[in-house]
């Protein structure tokens, strides 16, 4: 049999594999008890809050991906709109279904803590699982019906669409997701920052209650944004990446080794996808007093391991050049050391986190200062990584062997996604069960999961960087192939001039979202204060608070506070391009890679401030309430808007802008010259 | 008469005019009175203090330099050696001379505050143009003597030494310079904030005496530290922007226009330290009533726009070539926009500056956050002053455009100096006056005067940075012309990883010294806390505490610190070249491009912090000691070693990593290849 044939059905077999998986969990996960009233009240407001965030968001973006379509099909052609539609519905489902089930899962975890470790880690790691297969399933999909239309276009045309419209594929696809990864991003966000800060200026610091007290009228605001921000944005995100890099896979390596080179990808993707699932299968406790790290470990290393063995099996027998396998497993191997990396820098009780954590006896300030050193030195070494990534796919295949890298890199996303959604599900269990004040096994369950959260959510974040940036350095090479530059030389002062400026727009974009958490907080203090004052009875107990007023306001306000960055995205490429389009490409790669390296250390400093806290607050060093612990805290609330806000969204930033010059770059060469 | 020999008088003339003019005040300086006991011993502490650290730096450089300038003479030459030592040494002196005359006047300027603000003003802002005239006096007289021994070897033997060396006296004088200021700056910016943040954390935090107070043991460190850093380091550090655009200048001109070419830098740069020298004739105050920063405004604008006029009248009538001066006149501009800017975000009670102190009234997170989010923004913005300045500098007059342009930001070097170095000098008489207790209109005096220090040194660290980045530019198109490069392209993989690590570097570099701040200021803590418990009656009083221990101890701290930065900025350009000389190019670039925006974000968020914690203390939202303040504190505290130790000293990496580059560029292009 033909082996176009083979990709034409395995690998949309295999994406509905993964999401037929993702439904029968979800199934699963729904068949879960409630559990008693008071949580289930609980879980409504949250469900309630996250729906109507959604529902206001997909409002507003709505307009403007219908808007955009119609302008791109006036403009670029009606096949690059339905594949930029077809990208940012994908993205959307994700970002939507991802946080519909991390909601019903938070309540479920909550009540089947009360049985015992393995109930509750079985739902909450799958509940991720169906965040990851639909990541991983959306994503092979999309490409897999994008390669379908090619083939049959092919077939009765016998033009050979992927070689010609690979570059607006690409575009398209990949602008339609970034695009609503980046509303996601910025606005899930802010509206998760907005809230934490919100809540606890007015209740810890003013009121004097405790974090996750129902009295607080922002507390489920809060909670919501929990959800809003780390599962629905990173979806996205990461679904964004993914498909971006199977794309210049495919793209460049059908101009290497023709359609073996198209059909590799595919499958060693649709291989890698099994790996995740089979590796899901691995996660469960021996016993309730397993550390229930172990089992997400061992599902982890399964599913790298297998991944290796299926790329180096595709890149022998199907492509007959070991080199392409090679230059996947350097980008498995990459993932592998980001997940450490971030792990040693930023994760509970590591040696730089303790460091931190014994600064804050002397003041805020030193616990800053250490936490601030932490991260960058973790930044170098994360940029390193990443930098000896692309150099060795390089070495093996050029610009194919990068985009294979960046492929391996994403092979195991499936299972990264699901222990990286594991974390807020855990972290909101546990919060739920303190509200609902569940007793017996629950709260030892909850707080052990919470824990592992909280590891797997640092490792995942570097994750997350690293293969934005190859994602975006594969764009990077597409630009310059489309624009048919000889170069982008930056002894040419137009180029460096870009550079500048292309690297100071990173610190542009994350002023403004640091910013934008501050304003949008301060909206949320004023509300919960007026609740405090007019609703009479809230701090005794006898009345609730209006939960969704604060709700509704951080909706709004992470909405209106999305307008100036998305125009930053759009204008100052457009600006830059006015020196022509090799200073644009100067532009793009000051984005890359500064963006790169403020979104390493945003996020390491960030999670390394907040783990020393949970450090303080795990009993050392006087432990919470102690001047050491207020200093501590200190250091989180910094760090909040940095790990949560700003960092992540840079992200789809760089694509994004990345995803603009390759759009305007045709004009650019007609109007303006290289 | 031959214009080449006008040239030949004339800057040496104009060279010693400004030494002799720095004597001359130095002189006036010395003169007056030193005051009462109390401020003799605390004066003379200060100063043995200074002059210990500094007779340990210059053991330590000097077993350094000679033995670099052994190996340059056996690998390089010998006239590249001698060069190399001549910058080193000229770097020496004023980095000694301009502390010396520091630590002089800080006494005598608190002496003369009993007699009114002109006498104190006169005497704090003579001594800072005795900086400022060392740093332009002997950057010029420096690069006269290369161009007379070029003339005469020209001469002698018909060869054209200038064209011919050029490249290797830019690196060996440039590199002995850099070299200098990198180990001024780094050690004096880890001596300053180890011996404040030490004195502090014993002093202010455990035993609750007040700044300043002649018991804490490490008290006399702490001032010192504010002239070693502020001082030494700082003045270094411009001499070598200052020496190496006017080298890079006379290289392009050279090549552009012939002899007019190289001899219009060394005028034009003539002409504008008259009109420094002249400036400063203004700086006097027309009442004791008068806002001391306006008649330090009038010194500086006058010099600004006689320098403007002087360059234009040598363009014309001299080059035959108004582009010229319009280009150095963009330099102008641009650092009149860049102090603008630095002030619009930094300067005492600006907005932004107030917006932050507002900030701190709900905790020192939200000032923190809100100080970040601000200095990204001026980031951003300084950025683009930049690149705007490169490409105007382009587009008037190519490479040699770029380096005027260069030459223009530092047309004001002599006043801008003066002004920065009278900030740390008004700062510790204000300090002194409180130590020694003095009365009348001293205190008075002494507060106005630090107020306004406050703003010189808020506006002149942008200065310092933006005039780096440019002579670090002026340096890549000097690696670009030696290596013969055609192009350094960013779209080659090789070149992008380059720039991925050079990017990084400035990361790593920033992290290291943030932690040597808080490791050499540990060793401070435990001697104060040692001295405290066993030399009995410190604390009433009875006893004096040893401040020569602390002062050892930093001393011998920053030292040993130095090391490893040191050895960073050799052996990553090394390890960069082994991808080949393109990619050497690309780190380069990396490391200009992070450098410069770290840079920025750190002096102005430190600077930002700063001036909001000051204007809490000027009696806003509680004044001193209020909860606001507490929280303003942690902000400063934070922000120190980012604007005094980390952030100012990226300015020398930068050239330094340049100068590696150049110097080991021959032999990666033959065993390495391009």
């Amino acid at each position: 049999m033909d082996i176009q044939l083979i990709a034409i059905f395995v690998a949309p077999a295999t994406a509905l594999t993964a999401l037929i998986y993702g439904i029968y969990l979800t199934k699963k996960v729904i068949r879960e008890k409630e559990g008693e009233m008071k949580l289930v009240h609980i879980g409504k407001a949250v469900s309630d809050g996250a729906m109507a965030y959604l529902s206001q968001q997909f409002k507003v973006v709505t307009v403007f991906i219908a808007v955009l379509s119609i302008l791109i099909a006036l403009t670029l052609g009606v096949g690059i709109s339905v594949t930029f539609l077809l990208g940012a519905i994908f993205s959307a489902i994700i970002g939507y279904f991802g946080m519909w089930i991390a909601v019903k899962a938070n309540i479920r975890t909550a009540n089947n803590a009360l049985l015992g470790l393995n109930p509750a880690l079985r739902t909450a790691f799958s509940a991720g699982t169906v965040n990851g297969m639909l990541v991983v399933g959306l994503g092979l999909l999309g490409v897999s019906l994008i390669y379908l239309w090619s083939y049959f276009t092919f077939i009765s045309t016998g033009v050979d669409m992927v070689a010609k419209q690979a570059t607006n594929v690409l575009v398209g696809y990949g602008f339609g997701a970034a695009l609503l990864a980046l509303f996601m991003r910025v606005g899930g966000g802010i509206f998760t920052k907005a809230a934490d800060v919100g809540a606890d200026l007015v209740g810890k610091v003013e009121k004097g209650i405790p974090e996750d007290d129902p009295r607080n009228p922002a507390v489920i605001a809060d909670i919501v944004g929990d959800n809003v921000g780390d599962c629905a944005g990173m979806a996205a995100d990461v679904f964004e990446s993914y498909a971006l890099t199977i794309v210049a896979a495919m793209i460049l390596g059908g101009t290497m080794f023709g359609l073996k080179g198209v059909v590799f990808p595919l499958l060693a993707r649709s291989g890698a996808i099994l790996t995740s699932i089979f590796g899901t299968f691995f996660v469960k406790a021996k016993s309730d007093s397993e550390n229930p790290i172990n089992p997400l470990i061992r599902g982890f290393v399964i599913s790298a391991v297998s991944a290796i063995i299926i790329f180096m099996v595709l890149a022998i027998y199907l492509l007959g050049e070991p080199r392409a396998g090679y230059a996947a497993v350097c980008g498995i191997i990459a993932m592998l050391a980001l997940l450490y990396v971030t792990k040693y820098y930023t994760g509970p009780g590591e040696k730089s986190v303790v460091k931190a954590a014994t600064a804050a006896k002397t003041g805020a300030g030193t616990n800053i200062i250490i936490g601030l050193s932490t991260g960058m030195e973790s930044t170098f070494v994360s940029v390193v990584i990443v930098a000896l990534t692309i150099y060795a796919g390089y070495l093996f295949l050029g610009f194919y062997g990068i985009s294979l890298a960046g492929m391996g890199m994403l092979a195991t996303t499936g299972i990264i996604m699901s222990l990286d959604t594991f974390g807020p599900i855990a972290d909101n269990a546990q919060g739920m069960v303190e509200m609902a004040g569940l007793k017996g096994k629950a709260p030892s369950v909850t707080a052990s999961l919470d824990a592992v959260g909280n590891t797997t959510k640092a490792l995942t974040k570097g994750f997350a960087v690293g293969s934005a940036a190859v994602a975006a350095s594969s764009l990077f090479a597409t630009y310059f192939e489309a624009t048919g530059l000889s170069s982008i030389d930056i002894a040419n002062p137009k180029v460096f001039v870009g550079l500048l400026i292309g690297g100071a727009l990173p610190f542009l974009f994350s002023s403004r979202l640091i910013g934008s958490v501050g304003r949008a907080a301060f909206e949320v203090v004023e509300e919960v204060r007026r609740q405090f004052r007019e609703i009479k009875g809230i701090m005794e107990g006898k009345k609730l608070p209006d939960y969704s007023k604060a709700v509704a306001i951080v909706t709004a306000a992470s909405q209106k506070e999305l307008v100036i960055p998305a125009i930053m995205v759009v204008v100052l490429p457009i600006i830059s391009s006015l020196l022509g389009a090799q200073a644009l490409g100067g532009f793009l790669g000051g984005v890359v890679v500064v963006g790169l390296m403020l979104a390493f250390f945003m996020c390491n400093t960030g999670g390394a401030w907040d783990n020393a806290k949970k450090y303080i607050e795990d009993g050392n060093f006087g432990g919470k309430g102690s001047d050491t612990h207020k200093a501590a805290v200190v250091g989180d609330t910094v760090g909040d808007p940095l790990k949560d806000t700003s960092g992540p969204a840079l992200n789809p930033m760089m694509k994004i802008v990345q995803i603009v010059a390759l759009l305007i770059a045709p004009f650019v060469i007609s109007l303006i010259g290289k």
